[in-house]
């Protein structure tokens, strides 16, 4: 019997002792106090924080094809650096302006908004440096596909770009469809990229890749309308940081057009389709059908 | 005979054509306007500019293993995708705060801030996609090389590490030592990466990369030396940009530390080791030190 709890706080240790492992300024720069700036800013910014539900996505999907799960954790980072790089740069005053992540400060607050910049342009280079380490996974062909997957769901297609949009669609005038595909954008894209780096690192075949790309395309959905849905009814002590933001922006988002029960019947119906496109997989795919299930009951 | 300014100039619309056939919202990004505009912004960051020196050293170094011009492409692309995305951070309010670059606005000023962290982000992840499509080369082992090298030669041991310590620097009681560390850092580890990168293209042996290590790294030191001589030198009309900035901000370089004579001369030195250590190749090297010698005359 797959335990959620367990998996995902055992997921959780290894990847925060894996970020403190690899961002050191021993490893990463070279000698003196200015080099150690940037570290530190980098280390705010990815330790002693979040769910790691992308590098927890990576090794279930990677569990699927019986990848032990140690195997799976240079995948795991590399996504997790990605995301705490996108978050550093969101929080800039430039873009969503915010103090708290976490319910600490956020990186620019931290340190100084130069160096949030710095710090997340190299969680994101480090997140490619990763990857093309062997010890990622043996062989190249492999480590090739999980950097092109990475900087596909990650750049002016995905996670940048749908960014992007919502940044442009705060200014209002976004109709439900373009709302989604910002969201499917702005956060599916990256979960969609780890769910389907984790098959690529276990060696899936192309059915399989298929099956557990229409899962992550579900399950990515269910995670932003779970998102949407909390920021409407969970409070900032519950969050670690702001809510009631979309409405205070004016941001239009699946809530504010369908209303809090209709997002919750939406969110129940794309959690049983995530599980759904899992079928053919057996118990090996408990764990994704438990972080299905758990972006639909999540509490913050 | 080698003919730089031919080479260089054909170098650089190859490059122009390249950035402009890869950055468009067709290929980038989904439908509608939103997304069009990170794009567009990748397109003001990246067209109609600069010198294109990186990718001219790529090909320069694949060149000694007579890979054809077009076959470096691709690695030359990502390669002056990233030195454009530091530029666009580099420009931010929050960092130098530059309202032009090559005689038009800053992509912050044409767009806005948050536009231009954004463009700059997906600029550095979509290097990454360049390199990882078999277009780039096609075996997988090399490409993969490929990623290590920018990734590593951009980063926090790299040029971002040498952002950081630039703008530590700029407080004070950097020793020469510590200023040429720091700008080995910041220009020298992109240069590295190219010519490294243009040599693993060509399929260069470990004793070939290692000359050329050498020659990438005096000739980085030699450009990083010629730009801090023209800050003092030059004019903001010729250069396309702020001058006389590094003595305005309080900034140590080896013009301030030998003065402009002593900063000559290493200069001139720098680029004779860089020659030297091209002495195994022959002719075929021939374009290599010819932007060696560019590097100390040239005038912007």
């Amino acid at each position: 019997m797959y335990d959620f709890s367990a998996d995902s706080a055992d997921c959780a240790r290894a990847i925060e002792a894996g970020l403190s492992d690899y961002l050191t300024g021993a490893r990463l720069s070279g000698p003196g106090p200015a080099a150690d700036r940037v570290v530190a800013a980098m280390r705010h910014g990815a330790l002693e924080g979040g769910k790691r539900l992308r590098p927890l996505l990576v090794r279930q999907a990677a569990a699927i094809f019986s990848l032990p799960k140690p195997a799976a954790l240079s995948t795991g980072l590399a996504v997790e650096m990605v995301h705490c790089y996108s978050l550093v740069h969101d929080d800039l005053p430039a873009m969503d302006d915010d103090d708290l992540r976490r319910g600490r400060p956020t990186v620019h607050k931290a340190f100084d908004e130069a160096t949030a910049i710095l710090a997340g342009d190299a969680l994101l280079t480090h997140a490619f440096a990763l990857l093309s380490d062997p010890l990622c996974h043996p062989e190249a062909e492999v480590r090739i596909r999980l950097v092109s997957e990475l900087a596909l769901g990650s750049g002016a297609g995905g996670m940048v770009g749908g960014q992007m949009r919502d940044i442009e669609g705060e200014k209002g005038g976004f109709s439900p469809g373009e709302i989604s595909i910002m969201q499917s954008m702005k956060t599916g894209a990256l979960i969609r990229a780890s769910v389907r780096m984790g098959a690529i690192l276990g060696g899936a075949d192309p059915r399989a890749l298929s099956a557990l790309t229409a899962y992550a395309e579900a399950a990515g959905r269910a995670f932003q309308l779970a998102d949407d849905i909390l920021d409407v009814t969970a409070t900032p002590e519950t969050m670690g940081k702001a809510t009631g933001k979309d409405a205070e922006a004016g941001k239009q988002t699946l809530v504010s057009t369908l209303g809090l029960e209709g997002a919750r019947k939406v969110l129940n119906d794309t959690v049983t389709e995530a599980i759904q496109a899992l079928r053919t997989f057996g118990p090996k795919a408990d764990g994704l059908r438990a972080t299905a299930r758990y972006f639909a009951s999540r509490e913050k």
